[in-house]
């Protein structure tokens, strides 16, 4: 596999205009008080299916031939590339099979099988969900869209990064920092290759979950390394056992630092981002503001852009989680 | 007082220009197939301050001469427009008081002081706030900022109207109804003359509270009707017992018709916009979505632009009404 370059992510922001939304960059002065620091959030949560794997699911699917989108896709996912992907399917008119744990939250099951995929549920950690999908893909010829070590996927996801960077032009603001929550490292190696081109005096950082840190620990080492033990977390989104061979080759030279946050930052900023920002994040995706609003990342003074990556989480969950860290 | 034209609008969006945030107009497929039409969401909680009132606060202080801002002024108000004003008069530097009912939502309080506003509490059903604000602005010289029956605010708030427009056009959208929520009605005013002269075809509604249905009844007769019963409602934002004169006066001429939705009705449209949308509305902030999501205004094979008004709610309130309407 060939790593993507700036190029790639431009020529993604072309196939995504009027499929995929600009997500506001958003900002509470308040919010920015209690920090001391300026804190612009990049809500896509508010992307089409809640949260940013779309822009890379439509990014890889936009480019299959015709035969190929014939044949019809298997993708496997926690849920966020799930539905991104179960959503681009359907605007490219390619039929999707994706494979999901079985413990998913609801919202995100549901919603894929109402954007049109035949969803296929799996045991969380008793079985391979990437063999699954490879038998799939075999038996059906259908062509794996994979969840982020993959070139168009991560251009895809790289238009983030390319927004931001606008977007902080447009309202005159420096960055002096960009944390961005990471799985696979599929996001965060995107968004950095548009930020070292187009902002390269922005620190890039990482925001993981405790026990999850697989690319903290990979950027600290230099070499991948893998989780063994499996924590109970309920950033589903980032349980990630080891980064991407693709994704980590290219976060090892462009991320400055990685942050891991416990439930109760992760709380805390879903609280936070209820009170002042009037937006849904679901616990992965709040991750990122959990490292600043933590002050695991000290932003006096300074201005940071953290990437708020999606917002499906059923209410059960998001409301336990104000419950216990709002204020 | 006279009415305000289609060019103050656009004078006050100039004068918003760089202060004021250019909310998105959100849309979710799913919601979309859900209704059988289409929804489009301008999503004002994501505006300064939680809600749309910003605008008319800083379109009327700004144009107060220097010596008037530097004797100061006072507002009186449920909430949102003690926030609004509150920004407003930080940005204007000039200083604020603000008359708030004791039992206004406490994030509503919270955060009115903490944009610096002089905050004076009273009990919501035992005193007249409107006698308190005059009797504080005739003792200390301030001039009062009125919550919707003046031309600047109804002007200002016209800006929501008059954003949908555009984007809608960008969009490519054509729209058959939009939906307002509707408290004293300068909002409802405001972007009624916005539609009116760009988009003459629309049908412009009002959305109220049960039991706080005054512009629905006032619309129907022609009138201005006044609530004489004090009915429990969590749509703190829109408890108007009667409508403006000024307001009701552009209203009678340009709405089409009102709509009353219930508790449940709110509930549900709050769930709604949590689970596909990913926003934080407040319960008065979701009466205009519920009108539609509740099928009170049947959009079947339609277009509608709502305008969640608000999102500024305490978070027992807003899980309260997800456990209870949420599924």
């Amino acid at each position: 596999m060939t790593e993507p370059g700036f190029s790639d992510i431009a020529a993604a922001a072309e196939r995504l205009r009027g499929h995929a939304v600009r997500t506001p960059l958003l900002e509470a002065p308040l919010l920015n008080e209690q920090i001391g620091g300026r804190v612009l959030v990049k809500a896509e949560n508010l992307q089409l299916t809640g949260s940013f794997k779309f822009r890379g699911a439509f990014n890889k699917i936009s480019q299959l031939d015709a035969a190929a989108r014939k044949r019809g896709i298997v993708a496997y996912s926690s849920g966020n590339h799930a539905q991104g992907v179960a959503a681009a399917a359907r605007y490219l008119e390619t039929p999707a099979v994706i494979v999901m744990p079985e413990d998913a939250p609801a919202v995100k099951l549901d919603n894929t099988r109402a954007w049109g995929a035949e969803v296929v549920t799996y045991p969380r950690h008793g079985a391979d969900r990437e063999m699954i999908a490879l038998d799939i893909a075999r038996d059906q010829a259908r062509t794996v869209i994979p969840p982020y070590d993959d070139p168009h996927i991560i251009a895809g996801q790289g238009t983030v990064g390319l927004e931001i960077t606008e977007q902080a032009g447009e309202r005159g603001v420096s960055l002096d920092h960009i944390v961005i929550c990471c799985g696979g490292g599929g996001l965060t190696a995107g968004a950095a290759i548009a930020l070292a081109e187009r902002l390269p005096g922005t620190a890039i950082h990482t925001a993981e979950p405790e026990g999850w840190d697989d690319t903290k620990r990979s950027l600290e080492t230099g070499t991948r390394q893998r989780i063994e033990e499996v924590t109970p977390s309920l950033c589903d989104a980032l349980l990630a056992s080891t980064p991407g061979e693709l994704t980590f080759a290219i976060n090892n030279r462009l991320v400055t630092s990685g942050f891991a946050v416990s439930e109760e930052d992760v709380g805390r900023s879903m609280a936070l981002a209820h009170r002042y920002l009037k937006i849904v994040l679901e616990p992965g995706g709040a991750a990122a503001l959990a490292a600043v609003t933590s002050g695991k990342l000290d932003v006096a003074g300074k201005s940071v852009a953290v990437v708020a990556s999606g917002g499906n989480v059923d209410h059960t969950v998001f409301c336990d989680m104000l419950s216990r860290f709002g204020t």
